[in-house]
C-alpha cells in the first residue's frame, strides 16, 4: 500500500489569495487546516484553522481576555477587518520559522508516511508527485491503515 | 451566542482506557483528536491523532527512516504490539509538560472561546459545565461564527 493509493483530496490555497478566503474555506468545509501552495503549486505550509483564529481575535482582546465578553455583539465586522487586505502569506510565519512541510511521494509506504509525520510533528503529510500536490494523508487515516484488524 | 449554543459533540476517552482503543476510535471516526477525561469526567488533555501515530512508529524506524520502506508488509501486527498493554494515560506527556487544556463554560461568548484557543494554542476548546464535558468547539467552527457574512 502506497501513499498514492490511500491519499485523500484536500483543499489547497495559494499564498497570494486573500486571507479572508482562507478563513472562509476553513469555516465552510469545517477543516482543521489548508495546504498552502506557492506559485509553482508546491506546498509551503499547512495553515491551521486555529492559527487563523489568532488573526481574528483583536490584539487588545488577546492582551486582556476580560474584554472578550463585552465584545460579543459586534464581533463580525471587526473580525473581518483584521483579515481584510491581508494575503495567506501574511498568515504564515516567516519562512525560517515555518519548519519543514511534511511531504512524501506517491510511492512512499504507509510506514514512511508515518515516520515523516512523526519526525516533523505534523497532523498530515502532503503527497507530491511531478511537482504537484496530489492529495494528503491525515494522522487518523494512517492509524486506520497501521493498526491490526480488531479481533 | 454562547458556547453552549454552538458546541458540538466530540468523542471522549478516559485516561484508564486502552491505548489501542484510543487509536481505533481516532481511526474509525477519522478524528484529528480525542478529548481525554479523568475519573471525574474532567478534561485533562486533547490527544492528537498524530501523537498516537508517534507511538505506532517503532523507535528504530524513527531513528532510521530508511527502515520505513522495508517495513511495509508486516506493519500491522508490530504496530498493534507497540500500543498493546498501554493505557491512554501512557500516550500523554507527564502532567507538568502537558500544558493547560482549553476549557470554557457554556456561557462563554464566541470571542472568549477564541481568546482561550489562541492563548493556549489549541485546535479546539472544551465546554465544561457542572464538572462535565458538554461538547467542544473547533477552530473552523469559531471562524464560521466570527467572520462577517460573505457580501
Amino acid at each position: 500500500m502506497r501513499a498514492a493509493d490511500v491519499m485523500e483530496e484536500y483543499p489547497l490555497i495559494a499564498v497570494t489569495e486573500p486571507a479572508l478566503e482562507a478563513a472562509r474555506r476553513l469555516a465552510g468545509h469545517r477543516l482543521p487546516g489548508l495546504v498552502v501552495v506557492d506559485g509553482d503549486g508546491l506546498p509551503v505550509a499547512v495553515l491551521a484553522a486555529s492559527v487563523v483564529v489568532g488573526f481574528v481575535v483583536p490584539t487588545y482582546v488577546q492582551d486582556d481576555p476580560s474584554l472578550a465578553r463585552v465584545y460579543d455583539e459586534t464581533t463580525a465586522d471587526a473580525c473581518g477587518a483584521t483579515l481584510a487586505g491581508r494575503t495567506v502569506q501574511d498568515l504564515l510565519p516567516p519562512p525560517r520559522q515555518r519548519g519543514e512541510t511534511a511531504v512524501v511521494s506517491g510511492t512512499a509506504t504507509v510506514m514512511e508516511c508515518a515516520a515523516v509525520m512523526v519526525r516533523l510533528r505534523s497532523s498530515l503529510v502532503v503527497v507530491v508527485d511531478e511537482h504537484r500536490v496530489r492529495g494528503v494523508i491525515t494522522a487518523s487515516r494512517l492509524l486506520g491503515l497501521l493498526l491490526p484488524p480488531a479481533s
